[in-house]
């Protein structure tokens, strides 16, 4: 065993003589005087298994009771990974307290594609620049998804309905395999465990085979170090089950999970509302991203936006945002502390045959887009930062998220020349704020008083002013975005700085502190 | 005298012997059996007029009583121009129903400049695509604009402050001039009665000094055809007027107009309230074009966009938007059947004398930006259309904007299958609705069953599906709206039709019915 890594303890048997979910079977651990009881599962073919997580290098102790026996003693090797990953206040960390800044990418179907298939999107992985994959359980139906998986999660029924208590141990081997295969290439599986695009039938299981789908699901998937919990992919466009549902499935999830595993829920209109317990973190669908300082703020937990359109050429208006635009939302997002998912959606418009193309959002394959390149360029120079981002406050933009008490202590310390057109901001309807917030949002982050950024977007400046701590010194830099350059403008800045930039779009300003 | 032309009749007497704006003046004109009677003012140096503007063509006799006499009988020739521009429905005409299709532009301290930028700046406009300009009355003290001007528009009181009843006849003389000159090249002049930005103390005068100058203003300009009345610009960010002042103006503009010219208000952020009776059109400040549509609804009365920031370098964001933003501003507000104004701020970030630099939004002069030339083209296009554009209705993105009952109406006709997806639309919060309305717009316009157009804005589809009426074939065009090419795609098309586009930024589609 070794500390951070999902370990196995494997055992022949007789087959369940009744259904192979209502097998009673269980570990106990004792590592480091804790002592830990988590479920085993029948795993197929005479097969039993127990897997635990060790959080801990030590000695562990187990015994295994109920439809196969054991015990035994053995050492947990000290970590030679990061162990899970956790939300800490509005960002994420390993276990072992490394930063995480997730850079996340989009395959949704990956696990229900032909072996040639799967092998080149892993390939595909190895060199991108993503450390997360949004990924279902369930196969998927929609448009240009329409093959059949490799294999079902269940039995069928003698009436052609899913038999839930009898789950196919071939897919769920070949399920963990790409959990496995990508966390050895350090991606986290943010494992979406619903969604409404189906022609199975796995969106409209009665409640009750959706938890014991769960309970199985969980005996299985729990130990292993880089698994999310994504409730379902657009909730809220799921037509069969209800708000009451939801929520027994978020709580199902807490309880069935032993190591709390991030959990969270992706939106199609509504937002899941992330400030519930047992949900550590935002998952957003969201096409401008001026909601991310607001939503980290209002919930004291990391955001993400996991859907911001995607890079192609679709038809549809969520799979046609350009390179420029992709690239530039991961800016916006980390720019005010948050983090963004990437996806792929090409096509080649001269195709006859729409549902049987590889469209890398849902089905993997190779990466053409022009973001990925630049996605790396910036998850570069964030890993280079001193710690995590936060917003900057107190600049024109963010306001309109101000409530009208944290507006009145704004105003109350602005010159006073400044009072009234501040306090003209109180007139502002709702609808007035919505489009002030996405019109004219201000992208600015910063890491203590370590370093600052500013992101323009598209805001052509040819002269811009910062405004950096008096007492420290600065190096600062132009960052040109989309062609992945650093200039540096300044060394031993502080206060006021009028930094000079091009006047086109896309370009970013730097500074970080001279030590 | 000729139809849609100001006459003026002018009489030399003695000097007022009280304040010059308590003159006692009327001319009492009878044209077609109509009689109007309309004051006069004194012009200075001796000289009275009274201005009076003719709808129609006939004999006019006139009658002028009061501190100068006089009386005649003219003809008025039939009209050589279209008239005023008046609102109809959403849209605008000329008097004589010509459509007129607002593309303007931003120079707000136009008068108050030197003469040989004033000729500079007229030139650039005899060639560039506008038809009308914002400007104000008052000069302006802002960034980049600290020259004083040549001329004040009254005299100074003993203590210093403005006397509203000593008009100063060179100012006016040189305001005139300039719109007679802006007429002369068919642009109508949006004058900005008052504006927040001054430091000589026009921007807080008292309520009575408002009213006197707003009097003698009228009495001099009313008979001009090519005015609009701005009550101010950013009324909400200008400290010393009410709410009740600003409604006091509205009212003192409508009555003493006799011809009832186009009137609006500007916000800062709180939008004037358009649907107040005496206001013809929304004159906007937004940065996010997802209004139009909605505000158009919601008013019954056209849409004018008349600050969405400006092409240009500036620090400040609302002066640093590329060309391809601003000429997309315009696609995205014609495509709504709205209207969009043009301003441009270019500044070298070598100038060591901001203050005294031309930027053309304020003071004129050239314009070096890259959106009027394709604003040219896009209203080339606009004028070439059978008839004024209304926003698509039913698309996807539009539905943020309709109330409970209008999207339950929606709900019901649309087919079984999409109900849940349109129905969970009912859940978003207005946040939530802001963020979408801006993020994922539909862009769409129509004319009657004659004319369809989409704008993409910056999707990048290479594929996209339109709908035509079945009963009337069209002539399909991709138009790149940035290298300003029309390429014809398909003819005697309808129904659905699956365009080509290249896969890029800033493409529209345009469908014309073939006859």
């Amino acid at each position: 065993m070794r500390q951070y890594e999902m370990a196995e303890l494997s055992f022949r048997g007789p087959e369940p003589e009744g259904k192979a979910t209502d097998v009673k079977l269980t570990g106990t651990f004792t590592l480091s005087g804790k002592t830990m009881t988590v479920p085993g599962f029948y795993a197929g073919n005479g097969t039993y298994k127990v897997r635990f997580y060790p959080t801990e290098a030590g000695i562990c102790t187990y015994k295994v009771e109920g439809a196969v026996t054991g015990e035994g003693t053995e050492t947990v090797e000290p970590a030679a990974s990061h162990g899970m990953v956790k939300a800490v206040g509005t960002h994420f960390e390993y276990e072992d307290g490394t930063r995480f800044d997730p850079f996340g990418t989009t395959i949704y179907a990956l696990v229900h594609q032909e072996k040639a298939l799967v092998e080149e999107t892993l390939k595909t992985l190895s060199t991108a620049p993503f450390n997360k994959v949004r990924m279902c359980v369930f196969p998927k139906d929609y448009s240009y998804n329409k093959n059949e998986p490799p294999y079902y999660p269940f039995a069928k029924k003698a009436d052609g309905s899913w038999d839930v208590t009898a789950p196919n141990p071939e897919f769920f081997d070949n399920l963990e395999d790409k959990i496995v295969k990508l966390g050895d290439m350090g991606i986290e599986v943010d494992l979406i465990l619903f969604h409404p695009y189906d022609r199975w039938g796995f969106a409209s299981m009665p409640q009750r085979d959706n938890l014991v789908y769960l309970d199985y699901l969980m005996k299985r998937l729990a130990a292993f170090p880089n698994i999310w919990w994504s409730l379902s992919n657009e909730y809220d466009f799921t037509p069969k089950k209800t708000q009451k549902d939801w929520e027994e499935i978020e709580q199902a999830v807490h309880d069935l999970d032993p190591y709390h595993h991030l959990e969270s829920c992706h939106n199609g209109f509504h937002y899941w509302d992330a400030t519930r317990p047992n949900i550590t973190h935002s998952s957003l669908q969201v096409k401008s991203l001026a909601v991310v300082a607001h939503e980290r703020a209002r919930t004291k937990k990391p955001v993400m936006i996991d859907e911001c359109c995607y890079e192609g050429n679709l038809n549809q208006s969520w799979g046609a945002i350009s390179g420029e635009e992709m690239t530039a939302r991961f800016w916006q997002a980390v720019a005010q502390g948050g983090y963004c998912t990437h996806g792929e959606t090409f096509l080649d418009p001269d195709t006859k045959d729409e549902d049987s193309a590889v469209v890398y959002w849902a089905k993997g394959g190779k990466l053409i887009g022009k973001s990925p390149e630049r996605i790396a360029w910036l998850r570069n120079i964030v890993e280079s930062l001193p710690g995590p981002i936060d917003p900057q406050t107190g600049r024109f933009g963010n306001f309109c998220d101000l409530t009208d008490k944290q507006l009145d202590a704004f105003i109350d310390q602005v010159p006073e020349q400044h009072k009234f057109f501040f306090g003209s901001m109180r007139r502002l309807t709702e609808y007035e704020k919505g489009i002030l917030r996405a019109g004219e949002y201000n992208y600015a982050g910063q890491v203590g008083e370590k370093a600052y950024f500013w992101y323009l977007y598209r805001q052509t400046s040819a002269r811009y002013e910062i405004l950096l701590p008096e007492n420290h010194t600065y190096k600062v830099e132009v960052l040109d975005t989309w062609k992945m350059t650093r200039t540096t403008f300044a060394e031993h800045a502080s206060g006021s700085v009028q930094v000079r930039l091009p006047g086109k779009e896309y370009m970013a300003v730097l500074a970080t502190i001279e030590e």
